[in-house]
Formats: C-alpha cells, sequence, structure tokens
C-alpha cells in the first residue's frame, strides 16, 4: 500500500523501525514484530513493525535509521508490504531446541544481525541460547569467521603482527600502555586496538585517550604503525566485526557473555594478528575466579586460534587485586607514563615484562622477559610510547604533571592499624565509577595500600578523585557502605570479606569487558 | 538533573522508554538499556533509556507511555537521575545459569513484566531460558499463581464454574460455540473468556464476533452470565493475568511457547473456573504431532490442576484436519450457527458432544455425551445460544444468511479423481489468511471435502471467499503452490504429503494459540 512517510525524527538505537496505526496493519495483514518491506526512491529496504493504537491513517512513522537509509523527506510516500521473516530466525530457533549451527548458518545470522534484519528482541533470545546451550568449538569457529566477514580487515603487509589482550576483570590494569611499546621498540609490529569501558571504570581506549586521540581511521592507523611499528587505538569506530556492538548491546543489561571467544578472536583476525598473548587475570574478584576456570579458557582460546591460523599463548595472571595503584583513566595514563619513566609499582612492572616476554619468546626472540625489562628501564619504552603519541597526533612531550585528576579529592582512611589483607575489586570499580569514571576522565581513585602493606590507624589506604563535590560524596558513602578493603593483624584475623544482605542494593557486579 | 520533557507523541509499544542525547547520558553515568528515575507532578516512575546520537541538550524525549504516566506536558520539567535494575532481572539471569525460581521470585518478574520495569530484550531472554531450561511443576504453579496475582479475577458467586480450553492447531475448530450453549442449556454456568487469533484464521472470540459484541466489561460479562449461566467474550481486554499479553508479544517473533501451561490455567483460576475441559487436537499437522505428546501435556495440565485447586480433565481429539467444513470468522460462526439449528457436519457435532458430555460427567452428571446430544437435537443449545447472543448485545434472531462470507470466491478443483487422502492444516490457515481472515472476517474457505470423500476430476475440493479480487487472486496462486488437498485412488497411492526444498519461502509454521 502507499503511505506517507511521517518522520519521527528520532533514533531507534540503530534498528530499522517503523510505525503503523492499528487499523493500517490489520489492513497490511501485519502485526507488531512484523517485517515490512519499504520503497521509495528507488531504494528497498526491510523494517520491522511497530503498532500505535492512534497514528494518522494515511502515513507510516519512519525512525532515522530508516529515513536515511532511503533518503525519506516528510510527507513523501512511500510503498509498503509484507515482508517474509528471515530465514536466519529459523537458525535462531533451531540454536534454542539445541542444534548445532553450522558455518553458512552463522554466517546468515551474523548478517541479518549487522544489517538490523534481526529485532533486538531476537538477538537477545539468540544471545540466550548460546549462553544456556553453549558453542561447540566448531561453532565458535564459524561464529568468529561469521563476525570477521562481516565487517573490515586491516592488512598491514608483514609479518609477524604481535597483540595482547585482556580478558578484563581487574581495576586499574594499564598493562597494554606498558608492553605495546616495549614490543614496539624492540622492533616488532603490534598494532593494538582496544575497547573503551562497558561495565569498568576505564578500558584501554579511555586510558590511552588522555595522552593523544584514539579514534583513528585505518588510514591513519597504517601511517602511525608504519612510523611507529605499534598504535593504541580504539577499535570501536573501525567496523572490525561490527557485529558484537549489537550483542554487547543486548548482553549488558542481561549480564551474559557467550560471545567472549568470538567477539576477541573475531577483531585480533581482521586485524591480521599471528602471535597473541592473552592475558587472564584470576581472583576471588576477577573475571575468572579460579585457575582451574583459567586453564580451561585458555585450551579455547588456544584451539581457536589453531583454527583461525593464529598461534596463541595465555598468560594466567594475578587478579586478586587492581593492578599497580591507579584506577581512571587520567590516573592510569599517568601512572604508565611514570613506569616507563622509571617510577612504577613492581606488580605492573612485572605483569608487563612478563607478557611483553612471552610475546618476544613466541617470535623466536627467546629470554624475552629479560629483554623487555632492559627495554623498558632503559627507557626505550618511554621513547617509543612518546612516538606513538606524536604519531597519533598527541603531545609527544607530555610531563606527568599534566595528567591532573579530578580537582576534589578525599582519603579514605585505615579505622584500625595492621596489613591489608583483602581488596575487593569490584567495590573499587563502582567506586571509582561513582566518582565519575569514565566519562569524567579525572575521576578515579589510586590505593595507597596494597595488599600485605602494613597500615597505622587513621593512615589514608586510598584517594578518591572527582570533578564535583557531589560525586565525591556520593563515592566517599559508598565507601563507607563498601569498605572496599579489610585490614588485619595477620592473615585469617580478619575472616569476613565482604557482607551480604537481602536489602542490600543488587550491584552491577557482572563484568562485560573482552 | 533537570530536563525538559519532550514529547515524541508516539507510543513505544507499551515499553516506558525515554530518549537522552549521548552527552547527557554520559554526564548521567548511564548507557542504552539503564534505568532512569523520573519525577514529575509528584508522580514518579522508572524508565529505560534509549541513547540518540543528535539530541537537544536540555531535553529529555518521552515516548506515550510515560507521558500518561506523569502526566506530562510538552516542555515541562523533569527530574532525571540513575536508577538501580529492578531486582527481578537477577531472577532472569539466575534461569538463564539453570536456577529453579520459587515463587517470590516469579511474582516479582511477573509485576516487573505488568509495570514495564522489564524490557522487550529482558523478557525475550527470560523466556528463552524457560524454553531452553524448562520449567518445573513448581515453577509452574508459582508462574501460573503469579500470573494470576498480578491480574483481576472474577467471582461469580457460585460453585461450579465449568470451562473448557482447546489448545489450537486445528483450522476451523469452532466447537466452543457448541459446548457452550449445551453445558450452559444443562443448567450448568460456563462463563467462556477466549483469545483472538495470533497466527491462526480465526480465534475463538473472532468466531463469536459476528454473532454478538464480544468486548465486555466484567461488570457486564457477570450480568450476562446471570442471565444465560454463560458468555462467549474475549478475555484480552479483562486484565486478567495481564503478562500474557506481554509475553506473547515477544514469543509470537521467535516462535516459542514456553508459557502455555501458566498462560492458559492462570486464565482459567483467574475466572474461578472448577471443572475445565482441556481440548489436545492431535495430528501430524496439528500442535501435538503424537499422542504421546498428548497424553504428556495432559498429564501435566491435571496435575497443575490438582496444585491449582481445579479439576481438569483432558480430551485428546482427532487433529490430522480441519474441523467441519468453513476455516474464517463468519463462515465459522455460521456453519456453528447451522449446526445448533440441525445442519452440521458428524465431526463437529461428534467432538462437541464428546466434550460437553466430559464436562457433564465431571460434574456428576453421568451420561454426559448422551445428554449433550439430545440438547443439542432438541434445539435447546440453539436457543440458548441465541439467549448468549441477546445478552450480549447481539441479535437473537440472526438467520445464517445474514452471516454471508466475501463476495469475491473462487473453487479449487481436483486435479484428478479418487478420494481425499491428506489435508494439509497448515497450508490450510495459510490460504485463509491470505485470503484476509481474520483481519476481514468474510474472508476464509469452505472444504467441500475432507479425508475419504470421494472426489471427481475437476470438482471442487474447496472455495476460497475474500472481499476483493486482489486478495483472492494471491490466495489462488498460493493454493496452487501449497496444494493443500492430496488425492489418491486408494490409502498410499499418494505417498507424497507435502514436498519441501531449499529455496521455498520459510512459511509460518509455528501455531502460538493457546
Amino acid at each position: 500500500m502507499q503511505l506517507k512517510a511521517r518522520l519521527l525524527e528520532i533514533e531507534a538505537g540503530g534498528n530499522l523501525i517503523v510505525v503503523l496505526g492499528k487499523q493500517k496493519a490489520k489492513e497490511l495483514g501485519v502485526v507488531s514484530s512484523d517485517r515490512v518491506k519499504l520503497k521509495a526512491n528507488q531504494l528497498e529496504t526491510m523494517a520491522i513493525l511497530n503498532i500505535a493504537s492512534e497514528f494518522p491513517d494515511d502515513a507510516v512513522g519512519v525512525y532515522r535509521e530508516v529515513k536515511s537509509k532511503l533518503g525519506l523527506k516528510e510527507g513523501q510516500t512511500l510503498q509498503v508490504s509484507q515482508a517474509e521473516r528471515p530465514e536466519s530466525l529459523s537458525f535462531v530457533r533451531e540454536k534454542i531446541m539445541g542444534e548445532k549451527l553450522g558455518a553458512e548458518k552463522m554466517d546468515m545470522i551474523v548478517r541479518d544481525v549487522v544489517e538490523r534484519h534481526l529485532s533486538d528482541v531476537e538477538v537477545a533470545s539468540f544471545l540466550t541460547a548460546l549462553q544456556v546451550r553453549g558453542m561447540s568449538m566448531e561453532e565458535t569457529e564459524a561464529m568468529s569467521l561469521a563476525m570477521v566477514k562481516s565487517g573490515k580487515s586491516i592488512d598491514f603487509g608483514k609479518t609477524p603482527i604481535l597483540d595482547k589482550h585482556s580478558i578484563g576483570g581487574v581495576p586499574g590494569d594499564k598493562t597494554t600502555l606498558l608492553v605495546v611499546p616495549i614490543i614496539a621498540a624492540a622492533g616488532y609490529t603490534i598494532p593494538k586496538s582496544s575497547s573503551r569501558a562497558i561495565t569498568s571504570p576505564a578500558g584501554t581506549a579511555d586510558r590511552v585517550e588522555p595522552l593523544c586521540p584514539v579514534d583513528l581511521t585505518i588510514d591513519e592507523i597504517l601511517e602511525v604503525v608504519k612510523k611507529t611499528n605499534a598504535c593504541m587505538v580504539w577499535g570501536g569506530a573501525l567496523d572490525l566485526a561490527p557485529a558484537d556492538d549489537y550483542f554487547i548491546k543486548v548482553e549488558y543489561p542481561l549480564s551474559i557473555d557467550p560471545m567472549l571467544l568470538p567477539s576477541i578472536m573475531s577483531k585480533k583476525k581482521a586485524m591480521g594478528s599471528t602471535h597473541v598473548v592473552v592475558d587472564i587475570p584470576t581472583g576471588r574478584g576477577a573475571k575468572m575466579k579460579t585457575i582451574g576456570q583459567a586453564y580451561q579458557l585458555a585450551r579455547d582460546f588456544i584451539e581457536l586460534g589453531d583454527r583461525l591460523g593464529m598461534q596463541i599463548n595465555c598468560a594466567v595472571t594475578e587478579g586478586e587485586q587492581p593492578i599497580g595503584q591507579a584506577v581512571g583513566p587520567v590516573l592510569e595514563a599517568r601512572e604508565a607514563l611514570a613506569t616507563l619513566m622509571g617510577r612504577g609499582p613492581p606488580d605492573l612492572i612485572d605483569k608487563a615484562t612478563s607478557i611483553a616476554g612471552m610475546m618476544l619468546d613466541m617470535v623466536g626472540d627467546k629470554g624475552g622477559k629479560r629483554k623487555a625489562a632492559k627495554i623498558l628501564s632503559s627507557g626505550r619504552a618511554e621513547s617509543k610510547l612518546r612516538q606513538i603519541i606524536e604519531a597519533q597526533g598527541g603531545d609527544s612531550e607530555i610531563k606527568l604533571d599534566e595528567l591532573a585528576p579530578g580537582q576534589k579529592q578525599l582519603d579514605i582512611e585505615a579505622k584500625k592499624a595492621g596489613r591489608v589483607l583483602w581488596i575487593n575489586n569490584n567495590a573499587i570499580a563502582l567506586l571509582a565509577r561513582t566518582a565519575g569514571a569514565p566519562s569524567n576522565p579525572e575521576a578515579g581513585l589510586v590505593l595507597r595500600k596494597k595488599v600485605w602493606d602494613r597500615v597505622s590507624k587513621n593512615e589514608a589506604v586510598l584517594t578518591i578523585y572527582a570533578e564535583n563535590a557531589d560525586k565525591l560524596d556520593r563515592a566517599e558513602r559508598l565507601a563507607e557502605e563498601l569498605q572496599p578493603i579489610t585490614i588485619g593483624k595477620r592473615l585469617g584475623e580478619t575472616m569476613l570479606l565482604d557482607h551480604v544482605t537481602k536489602g542490600r542494593i543488587q550491584r552491577q557486579d557482572f563484568i562485560l569487558e573482552r
């Protein structure tokens, strides 16, 4: 039928959605969530239908995504007809029913996710089915390749291409900011793309941004890597495995993460990586709770790497407490720079040189850890970071003082003397987010004490930074409630790690970072 | 923060949704699908957030549902703050992870579904998890009671209250239109609420509507039942187990139906039913494919009935072909009325009297089927139907000729002589829907031949009715393609029931009726 476009001038969250009044929908024989085919301006698209109880009878309501896809103008005539459901929807149903999906079906699902032929409801159902049914290694491989195919790939025209990736879950993990310059200074190519925080106080892209722009195009990345052997950019706008953005959007409210392996590995594949170290932080408050879990995941990464033609080593790392002292974009950038300049915390130094060392060993450069440590202590890694900063459009002369945290600050003090026995990662992350990180990059916190450190009564154990008094206040109240740092005279003296009550507000303890 | 309401003047499909620009969302520390709390006019509500890349910086976009909940005016100031996720979301996650949910958790989920505190994405995930994990009988009972609690109940102030329900799946099943007047004429109370079609050519509410209004209020229902012992109304607007509407909305695109038992039984409970016959049509093209499946479902209905304090008997009925000859609202109303007037097809008469007989037996009125048949043949059931029609506001003198089908009609002819060996229920349903049923009530079809009937070459096997030539045309082409009726000289001569090819358009063969 012919209808007039009524532009709603609002986005539908990336979805292709149109609105019809009840009566028109009935005439067309369609109900809510059915598909319609739209034709205008010699263009055609499919859209998902919403039904409104009141809507002009001669009009079809058009959200912005459909408007721009068809180049519509207000009042323009549009041909609207019933459309078949995408075939991929029956594959979603097969997965719900427990069947295994092959490569062709995965391809069609991923393509329909990217082209928005599947609705959020349908994607949610698919991801829930994957979470409950699990994915076989064949399916994981098929999904990874489908995700690569659905987006762009970058060819740096040489080999090996090194890379590292942390599955996340530990606050303050700025290891990448050290590993990338170490590896590049050793003469290897390491084009690193990272994500922004989803549920954490800072993703690696957030940590790099105080130093230099991270939102580069593929051409700019090729240029930067040519100059410096490396880059540290935000992967979100590069259109590598774009289906993942839609998956994350749906996984986040559901607190599920069935796509961990294909999501990470498809992006590595799209970057042309040949040798990758995957960091699996392990701790009771991290994403992987036990060493056994970490080994299982490591085996899966290595097998999937084999199937995709990438050599993978995994680092199972200490994740019982934050890495270094700083948490929050600016504070972490500052700590990383300070470490490259020779004044860093021992855990961060050890983690960075261990992982860089593994990478060097993987490409046959034996004694990697020792070499990495030398590159770090010699200042060559610092120079390389400054080269990268300059190549990405930042100030290569940046000083530590220019990385200033939020102006409002407050110390949280120890209520008794003793030693730090336990730091609650989840509480630390929540505290830093409450102070404003990462949307305010200057917000965050600094741990004055780490596990095993001695502390006197009323000594500062952590400092919170925020941009205004209100946020500082909220963070202080939360610190009082959460008690993120447990102190005792000796291990075992204070056995209570956390208290949980029925009435206690439900906290976001799900880690969706990958 | 304080923002100005920008009314979007469009519905969000029943959901409570507001829109913020990217920058404001960042300031508020929220991302897409997070919850915000809204305050205005001394009222408060929670809403789910969408984020727009371009949106006025001082405004919050408000869909109609939120507008009416808070009584907002364009430009009015609104207090917007971050809100916690509903606790029920963690129970959804528990179900995904394979835990069993108790009554309290089911109550909270259902309440949050009804109050729109859970988004469509979250409801989709919950239903998918239920579909994959299954529900224990304890969970099914808890869900049924939660659904009853979430809505209204009707108390007719007497006992027993009889009822019947078909799980659907067979086209042309107008049995209810005979059973209700038979039971009421026998002196028992049978307040029947029915649904409209979702995926079929006619639901029972659609079939009754050509005879009289079906959209009654609870007070009107009480009045009609007082007068006539019965009613035949649409249950959709009665607010009995309202969560089901939201569940169906999400189940439909996913083609899953995990809520079959609680959906049906909660509505029976809300109507105060004490004795219920559940009809389970069984056939290769019906919802239940095998007798074994039918028995399993029957056992579940009976056990759930025990738990909910209702006596349930199940009728496993023949579902290999449509019931009677007519398919489509008006055609079926006409066939039902004709049957009550003494000119009905034998399968419909047998099914109606069998089910009515079971109901009479259940309340101790032995020899039920014989009594039911007598009430039918004596004309007492017809008089009762006319009483009900009048009480509901219809014309009690309605004649068969007044129930006229669509003006455009077309016979589909047999391509060879023989006997009808097989009628494809799904193809018949699709054909009737393509002709326009149920949105056009006069559309549908009449089977001139049923299984085992003799047919000559070029004899009409079915007649399609539509309101215009275009729809008739589409239905004709579909009939040619689907060949819904298989003819052969003897059983076994024509073994091909249907042909399925890869390229063949994906058909809607999912039956979401309950």
